[in-house]
């Protein structure tokens, strides 16, 4: 409920929360609701939050018609706001889709580059937390100033929110190393494949390629070669330029959640 | 190309066309392309109009997000439209992923009725057609009548359309019986398991089941039971009574055109 908290919390910041809110803030959870369907199918996923994801539970099939269910209701819901608005949720939701393209294409090139990865995370989930954010300010009719800083927290949460989900990914989670079963390819791995050694770069890429290590041994690699404490390091930046960004709002209430939203997103959650 | 050539058609048969009536036909078949995607992933087709289909090119993810890119970009043209259109589309769309959705769930439950079966088709193919003359129509400003008599001419179009879709899926197509090997009952089985005495029956649903027939052995049992000639009656009754809609209509060119469309719809078309 990350993405409805971000529209409420924006507008309370920016002081006015309306019905308009609500509308928003549940269309963007139903809009991550729906890709959420169709991403534990696209990944096998067996667990959503702890239970057992919809694809496991009534198929692949049901999951997938499922997902376009509820996008078929966010289409729905958007005709009820104003022409601007939903034209912004919609460009937003082809950004979303292009960015897991890029990123879905690319999946078994272990050469890519920080550049490349941080593009997809900003395509995929950095901007619909920068919507979020945006439209929570725009509709409490906000001055430019305070939309623009709401949006780069917003921007800068979400990168730090994806970077943190990907090393638990690699690192935890109900099944460690999932990204890199299918090929996805994240920033702890880019980093361990930059500051390798040519042997050891070429020795992992093997591995990689063939799924053939263990979990804990890749952590273990994670670790030596610094590359969990780069990723962390680039989280916490991501995180206190977020946190920068708020420095542009009048101290409030709600702009104490958004700096609570921000760490929670940053850190390790599950 | 019939969904769009339906809106169009529909305007003309009114009198007028406009460039809203362009904008919906092509949201219409944007709409129907991103379905026609999912479902390729969800029947794991091999080929869609004679051309390898994209999840066999691509592979299943990349099929599904690029559905979700069409999806997202239907929701961006929508809001060019105003709310009681976009309304109709969304609401539209939603119906067909819960008749998808209804007739997925019950893959394999070879008891199923006619009723159910047409239920099931009206709400994922026929509803389409149905909104699209209608839609053509209603921007065209045409008066109830017309409105009413061509949303019902669309809608058993669709019928006669599907019904003659799965007929054909059993009895020819680059993939015979592909609906039967994901356990989707279409009527030509509905009528057959019905007809036959207990023991065919038993023998049939036992056969289906574990998939043990061969395409030509089940497509001579449906011609013996009389079930191909059963549906094809099917098929002719909704394709009789929706031209009787069509007489309700000033006679026209585009009428004319109309009356071809049913015809094209409701025989084999591969």
């Amino acid at each position: 409920m990350i993405r409805p908290a971000l529209v409420l919390l924006a507008g309370l910041a920016c002081g006015k929360m309306t019905q308009k809110h609500v509308h928003v803030a549940t269309i963007m959870e139903m809009l991550h609701q729906a890709t959420l369907l169709h991403d534990d199918v696209l990944d096998q996923a067996r667990t959503r939050r702890g239970m057992p994801a919809a694809n496991r539970i009534w198929g692949d099939t049901a999951a997938i018609l499922a997902g376009d269910l509820v996008l078929s209701r966010v289409m729905a819901c958007c005709t009820g706001l104003g022409s601007k608005t939903s034209s912004e949720i919609a460009a937003m939701a082809g950004q979303i889709c292009r960015g897991e393209l890029h990123q879905v294409l690319r999946r078994g090139h272990w050469q890519i580059t920080q550049q490349e990865y941080l593009q997809f995370i900003q395509d995929k989930s950095a901007v619909f937390f920068a919507i979020c954010c945006r439209l929570g300010a725009t509709l409490s009719g906000a001055r430019q100033g305070y939309v623009k800083a709401l949006e780069s927290y917003g921007l800068l949460v979400g990168m730090a929110f994806q970077i943190s989900d990907d090393l638990q990914d690699l690192l935890s989670g109900p099944q460690p190393c999932h990204d890199l079963a299918t090929g996805t390819v994240t920033l702890p791995i880019i980093h361990m494949l930059e500051i390798a050694d040519a042997g050891t770069r070429r020795q992992w890429t093997k591995r990689l390629d063939s799924g053939t290590y263990r979990p804990n041994e890749l952590a273990k690699a994670l670790v030596d070669h610094g590359s969990v404490a780069y990723t962390n390091q680039v989280i916490k930046g991501y995180l206190d330029q977020a946190l920068r960004y708020l420095d542009a709002i009048r101290p409030s209430r709600p702009r104490q959640y958004l700096t609570s939203l921000a760490h929670y997103c940053a850190g390790p959650r599950s």
